[in-house]
């Protein structure tokens, strides 16, 4: 083994087990105990789903901080957000305020679920003096195209009588005006990137009530109201900010909310991997690094898809840098990702046991398999 | 990774899912997948218990022979032998004649079970002109001190009335004459070699009867006429063989064959692991590799007590050979295999399933794990 060897950590979190910094440590107490002189460097990961606030906080020695806000039923709930290591980022998750995890199966109903607390955290992000909000959009338990979060940035969404509108994909279809007059104006100064893996548009087959309506609760009778109300949400949306989101890809994501984030923060989709390898600043970091380990609860032919492990193999490739992948669970087919740059790939189950036990056990198991691997490379 | 590696495959059976011949050829496979020029050297290994017939039958290239014979209950069963590939050494388990899992649960009975079986295997190989018997002795059902296969090959235990008696330990309380005119004459010239890991004597509290005799269905009733009836069997012994056995540390192994071997064939008995080390040759075929694999279905802090990879690893570390062992289930405090030779442990489980299905799918499960360890040494 290479003397003074540098590995760079960048898994995801283990779903259920371990978050990703929990990961890197529990990688480099392994580590450790074979050789303490390995070097290791720390970037907790994520895809721009769940975790995804937590990880850049951790890559970035950030601070996350807790704000009661507007359940996506309009009742309270603690959510979260964070500011990165830079003081000058934002970003949340608008699972956290406005998901669906928050609203018990038989209370789902897009007609009535609201984004008015993706809002309040964005507004709460915008206190701190941000110049950039990083916007995760997965788990959404709404279909409101984001009016909720233009209500909660004091936007005005008014009837053809002048009076608001009340939450949910069903009041929209009494929208006559949007008012903007009290519109915070610092969203003007601050530029949003929505992490968006989907290219599903507003409307129709493809579009946010027909594709994800079914998960959020929507009947096919719901669909049908919820789909023609998010039309006239955008052809509204269209005369008067003379701004065209309807067939822009992404902006059915999270129940329209990609639409509404284009239309009223000016934000630019991107893809979620990317932009945590890029605040991450995950290249520059592996370029000082001999070996990459990386990994995630679950790692099968599907992890080629966005998925973390698979996006810093992609940049580890760039330098020639060998990756190694650790897995709960190691899936079918997992061939496809040795031709994209993971090289070998580990599962930390070390015996047959209960769900509830593994992902208890998580920590012990990535040390174990960290050790073991390091043993071997020491061989060599 | 050096050119031209030779990495010597020396694994157990995985119990219940692969022979150690089957290990080997999975280990290959999943070689091969990553480097064509990787020289591969099976030894199939065990530990002197179940499966050490038909590993050192498949290290030597020998022969796997049926026979149908007197099992425990005095039905017959069909049991199995081996030669080995120099066709001058027999091989058998006394538990494929007379083993524990030949008896239902609710008839299990150590007074009437016999050894018989086990010397008409013995007898079949002195048929193939062996030079040398190596037995192995675990999973008895018997507690007769072997005195079935004494039977077996032509001696006459006799009562005061100068009657044969039967089988099992009950009978051996009637036991007064021994009369070997008829003892098959072709033992006198072979050497037999008894595989046997426990030191407990054929009487007394560390005794065959005590210890091992609640685990083949005896009562406490039952152990003392079984501990008084093998007594004054080794005191028939004593008094006309003139062979003191009683005391002598592993008389007491399988329900005392240990006893009767040493007596009536003159056995010495040898460690398991260390009698199938010497006859698979490992030693010799170490020293020409580069890195030895090895396995077990269980590996954990007991297998340092006469496991197979253990006895691997102490060959290996003669010759300062890099150790990898592959486990179906990687247990507690396995760092004490590490001071002992081995150099890095992995489970081949890759992901929570039932033991069904583990069994079943270990040949691919090892298999993608030789790839991998391939693919992370490939890298260094």
């Amino acid at each position: 083994m290479k003397e003074n060897l540098t590995i760079l950590l960048a898994p995801d979190s283990f779903k259920e087990s371990m978050t990703a910094k929990e990961v890197c440590e529990a990688m480099e107490r392994g580590i450790k105990k074979v050789s303490e002189s390995i070097k290791c460097i720390h970037v907790p990961m994520a895809d721009g789903g769940e975790g995804t606030m937590q990880s850049l906080v951790d890559a970035t020695g950030g601070e996350v901080y807790k704000l009661k806000v507007v359940g996506p039923l309009g009742n309270e709930v603690e959510a979260e957000y964070g500011i990165l290591g830079d003081r000058e980022t934002g970003i949340l998750e608008m699972a956290s305020a406005s998901g669906i995890h928050l609203v018990p199966l038989e209370k789902r109903n897009p007609l009535i679920t609201t984004t008015y607390g993706t809002g309040q955290l964005i507004k709460a992000c915008l206190d701190h003096g941000v110049k950039k909000l990083l916007i995760g959009i997965g788990g959404s338990a709404t279909n409101d195209g984001g009016a909720g979060v233009v209500q909660a940035l004091g936007g005005k969404l008014l009837d053809k009588d002048g009076k608001e509108i009340g939450f949910g994909g069903e009041e929209l279809s009494k929208l006559n005006t949007i008012d903007l007059s009290g519109f915070d104006t610092r969203v003007k100064e601050v530029i949003v990137e929505v992490a968006c893996d989907v290219n599903n548009t507003l409307c129709g087959e493809r579009g946010a009530s027909n594709v994800f309506g079914p998960q959020k609760g929507a009947t096919s009778e719901m669909i049908e109201v919820l789909d023609n109300n998010l039309r006239r949400y955008a052809e509204v949306i269209k005369e008067q900010l003379c701004k065209d989101i309807l067939e822009v890809p992404g902006s059915g994501a999270a129940g329209g909310l990609g639409a509404g984030l284009m239309a009223f923060l000016n934000g630019t989709l991107k893809k979620g991997i990317e932009m945590v390898i890029e605040y991450a600043g995950l290249e520059e970091k592996i370029k000082s690094a001999d070996m990459v380990w990386t990994g995630e609860g679950s790692i099968d032919f599907q992890t080629q898809y966005g998925k973390t492990p698979l996006g810093v193999a992609t940049v580890a490739k760039k330098y020639n840098k060998p990756v190694v992948a650790f897995a709960g669970r190691v899936g079918k087919d997992i061939e496809v990702l040795y031709d994209k740059g993971i090289d070998s790939v580990f599962s930390v189950i070390n015996e047959l046991t209960t769900l509830e036990e593994a992902l208890e056990k998580g920590k012990q198991n990535v040390e174990k398999t960290a050790e073991n691997i390091i043993r071997l490379i020491n061989l060599i």
